[in-house]
């Protein structure tokens, strides 16, 4: 069960991230990164297989379509869903090129934020989409989404106490689009996005779309303002991480509703 | 808090049937009639509230869009939803005709079976729709479905030991629809339906559509043919109530997708 020099695989994975504390490894947290690694270690016969991976999604967060790799050859998915529990499942294990980096290769990440936007809560989607009871004005969240594309400064977007050094991202594009039955969901595309930043983002466009404070005034926000002057954190059970890309255009995820326009 | 005479209220329901021993109150069980009259009888202040329903859904079924009535004034569905449990949500409570009677007076439910047709198991869907990991024929499926509307026979859809005297069911419409992420619905509705017939007419379509009989057998099932003569019963979780309907041509439901042609 020799490991090839320089072999790589790459995984696509989906997971409800409701029970768990998030992507990353902690001690005595149930994490999806442990999950997925106890069971390639078991499929490989190696003691610790170690994964990097697209987005570090934190507790409660979900994914459609999380890229994750390591050094070793790819293993068989169903194999790999026989072992995780339910709520984590392996879309696709395979071989990548030698030296492929989850993390560090990735150009882009997709998530897709999910609001319900009617009255009564949802018995269905309660673990998938903010419950809103009030109607906000979406054209002003469009507008509000309408001014994040391109390179700005989000330092009022992420908790004042984080690793962070470099506090610019690049958006790649950004918008809302309206489903039926009350449901509003925001799209967004970046090179990479700091801890609570997409949460904080649709908290702060919320309180927009509510009249408590004006699109100018969220416009402003994005040159560098400090947390204070920013909205509250959306919760984490909204926030679906969909893919990411890897230069050429396609997003890895799981295809579906991946499209970003222009 | 005296109840008018002949005011009769009606409510439409969402829930989640993961974790209910389905519609119907039944001793010692988790059922959402129960907590719905349960709900009810804190907010009217009265002893007993009983409902009648549109559709009695099984252990494990969902409902988007189930129609229930009472004999009273409505209650407030904000302070219902506050009493009740995260997994059903009433989402309106109105007054309606004096006398109207959900289940008597409904002329139509609808239904929408789901299927996810990939390899790997989805952490997202696992209770709402089932798994199956093969592709099935859609074209058959398809042609399946063209076969169920107008009246017929489906004591071979039901089990052999039911309460039910009359076979014949009248079918509106009823077709399948293909979804991105390999996700296909059934979508049927029909003045009534015997228990488990959506689920046995499914899993018969399934083994059409997987080559194990030919659609001009599947057809013939239709005439009055024993409970052994059809395929295996699928499972509760991909079923959902959508809605009911009351004449005039329009579903009482979530409104969502609740779009029927002809």
């Amino acid at each position: 069960m020799g490991v090839g020099a320089g072999a790589t695989a790459r995984l696509l994975i989906e997971y409800d991230g409701t029970d768990f504390s998030g992507w990353a490894r902690q001690p005595e947290k149930r994490t999806v990164q442990a999950e997925v690694e106890r069971a390639l270690g078991i499929v490989l016969r190696r003691e610790t297989v170690a994964l990097t991976v697209a987005g570090r999604t934190d507790a409660g967060v979900h994914a459609r379509g999380q890229v994750a790799s390591y050094s070793g050859e790819p293993a068989r998915s169903d194999a790999l869903n026989a072992l995780l529990p339910a709520d984590v499942a392996v879309l696709e294990c395979e071989a990548a090129a030698p030296g492929f980096d989850a993390r560090r290769d990735a150009t882009s990440r997709a998530y897709c934020y999910r609001v319900l936007t009617r009255r009564a809560r949802s018995p269905h989607e309660r673990r998938l989409a903010l419950h809103w009871p009030h109607r906000p004005d979406v054209a002003v969240l469009e507008r509000c989404a309408a001014l994040l594309p391109g390179p700005h400064d989000f330092t009022a977007f992420t908790p004042t106490e984080t690793g962070h050094r470099r506090f610019s991202r690049d958006i790649v594009c950004a918008y809302w689009r309206e489903r039926d039955g009350g449901r509003l969901e925001f799209w967004i595309e970046a090179d990479a996005f700091m801890r609570s930043m997409i949460r904080v983002l649709v908290g702060t466009m919320l309180e927009a779309a509510g009249g408590r404070r004006s699109v100018d005034e969220f416009g402003r926000l994005l040159d560098g303002r400090p947390r204070s002057a920013a909205g509250r954190t959306a919760p984490p059970h909204g926030l679906h991480l969909i893919g990411a890309g890897y230069g050429g255009g396609r997003l890895l995820g799981d295809g579906r509703d991946a499209h970003f326009p222009g």
